[in-house]
């Protein structure tokens, strides 16, 4: 039997957040809804934070409300802190995702917090997450290196990962949010957090940002990872370099993984038609290399 | 002391060949040098094959004629038949590289040669190159796909190389051709070559059609294989994917592999001006990440 890879699709969040183009809440609903037909049964359907800081999230609620709850898709809400947590209650999130942040500098930009600062957050929301029995997640961004310092210590990152599973986080992500990572460096990180906290399951997010991102997916598949994020098209850009590629790309990542004999139950065609699909609305080519060259064999 | 993984720079032979752009011979020239500058020490700098199938590449002669023979670069000359071995050894190339085909498809349309064919071309031709004192090397076309035929056997994979290894070819490059493979197909056929010719050192050619170059590079890498070809800019597009990427791009590697430890002995600022100068001569954008997101850390 065929080892299963389950892919989180973070399009809908992380894509659409950093992207220049922008989606009406029906166009999300049908973006949504794709994704949901090519086969994702877990997404970041939208995120509960500052709408001036994020206005691409402003809709958040809505997009929830109106989400087909009838279908299998679990929808993921990101949060930061106890408002967004509780936003995110509000909305029916069938899952919370707290940010965690592993570097000085980009977390005092980003949510203005340093890393023990975040964690401190978390353990305070988590009681309310668990109260209201939502399934809790967690994401360590920057885990692979910050935009403004530079290299981020292994255990900065294993710190946050022992708090996290403290918190009675049941997955948790380690981001490489600027795409600075190496399969060297993933598999290293990997070994490092599975021993401060070994009940944890782990999910990998990585950005392209300098090309590696497949590699860096073989690395947390090869170091026995089961989970990975990514995103329809490869969108979602990266602020710190605007001419640079953004999430790894769902088709790209299932397209890798199929081949090598992995099973993701996502259907290829489908997200690529999404992607194509995606270019209209974003009104720009999206950068995910499965929709310019095709699956092989054809 | 780090290891060192030494890069083949294709750009000037199978980057340029495939491009849109048209370069001059002195503009070759210049790109040939800058590379030089970047710390290239072995590139493909030309080929000897029909200048009706492959026009960019007719002016291999005056390029091989034109190159700085007083610096350690040595330049290596394509050629896939007697002819072009007799051209290549009269232009003074310092190494030779013959190119063998797995695939019947493409081998059929790209070289009038079935595998087995191509492997007694090389037979018939090794001679003269030995005799002419030069270094052998081979590329094995397609090893992981070939556009019309599908899947490639191994075993084809596997006997094209003992064959190369009786006929005194020294370094061996396993070339995906068309971007399809995996890292796991990368290690599994890296095992099996091994097998058929344990004497011949290992190279790896990859496209980066489907995003997973870097992450084949790094299985290859993990698997023991020491020299890596690449094309600065990532130029070389696919003609039979024509939005398609084209070879995995020598800054996208280095960053890869010197961030992770490894030492290349190229300069990353001086391969990334070089792309970015060859943005200006060829008149379009190039693929690789590194010349838009830039080094990290910075």
């Amino acid at each position: 039997m065929s080892r299963r890879i389950d892919i989180v699709e973070v399009g809908p969040r992380d894509g659409l957040q950093n992207d220049p183009g922008n989606l009406t809440t029906a166009q999300k609903l049908e973006f949504i809804a794709r994704l949901e037909e090519a086969g994702v049964r877990r997404m970041e359907s939208g995120s509960f934070v500052s709408p001036k800081a994020v206005p691409k999230m402003a809709d958040s609620t809505e997009v929830f409300a109106g989400v087909d709850r009838s279908k299998p898709t679990r929808h993921i809400a990101l949060a930061l802190n106890e408002k967004g947590v509780r936003r995110a209650i509000d909305a029916k999130a069938d899952e919370i995702n707290f940010v965690l942040v592993a570097g000085e500098g980009f977390g005092k930009r980003n949510q203005g917090m340093s890393p023990s600062e975040s964690a401190d957050m978390l353990m305070q929301c988590a009681p309310l997450i668990h109260e209201a029995g939502i399934p809790l997640s967690a994401t360590i961004s920057v885990a692979f290196g910050d935009p403004y310092d530079g290299e981020v210590s292994p255990v900065v990152v294993g710190n946050l990962a022992a708090r996290a599973q403290r918190a009675g986080v049941g997955e948790l992500a380690l981001g490489d949010t600027i795409g600075v990572a190496t399969p060297w460096q993933v598999r290293s990180l990997i070994d490092r957090v599975s021993m401060e906290a070994p009940d944890v399951f782990l999910r990998m997010h990585f950005h392209d940002t300098r090309g590696a991102a497949l590699a860096n997916v073989a690395a947390a598949v090869d170091a026995g990872v089961d989970v990975i994020d990514a995103s329809c098209g490869g969108i979602g850009g990266c602020p710190f370099a605007p001419a640079a590629t953004g999430n790894v790309a769902t088709e790209d990542v299932v397209y890798m993984l199929e081949r090598a004999g992995f099973e993701t139950g996502l259907d290829l065609g489908k997200l690529i038609d999404t992607a194509k699909w995606l270019e209209t609305v974003l009104g720009h080519e999206v950068s995910s290399s499965l929709s310019k060259a095709g699956g092989f064999p054809a």
